[in-house]
């Protein structure tokens, strides 16, 4: 996954009453963009439950690290 | 202030026990890479007491609207 990515790791099916939207670097706002379009027009029995955000170290290609900040926003039922 | 703009509205010098990052669009990631610096390297007895999202309506300069995401993070002593 691209530092930059966003991505849904569970869906509402019945399988979990939870969805996490998990984002590092600049694609933290499209994970709120994505939490606010879920809640607001999809699926407006939904709410955000939590939101935590953490500093996480990633390896470069040289070897070294850089520090990207992170954010885990928690969608579930109201 | 532009839409993208991230500003710290208060700062910790004894007036107030919190500062209040706001930002808009895509100034969130910002505004969380400055809470996560802020609690890691500069003031390590603050930590985030709270993050909220909304999303907000703006006028255009067409007179439409289009609607974009907002958080308010919110920095307190541990």
């Amino acid at each position: 996954m691209p530092v930059t990515g966003c991505s849904v790791v569970q869906v509402f099916e019945g399988v979990s009453d939870e969805v996490l939207l998990k984002a590092r670097g600049a694609a933290i706002s499209t994970a709120v963009d994505t939490a606010e379009i879920t809640r607001n027009r999809f699926l407006t029995e939904v709410d955000i439950q939590d939101i935590t955000t953490k500093t996480e170290e990633l390896e470069d290609e040289e070897g070294g690290t850089s520090n990207v900040s992170a954010i885990t926003i928690t969608l579930g039922e109201k």
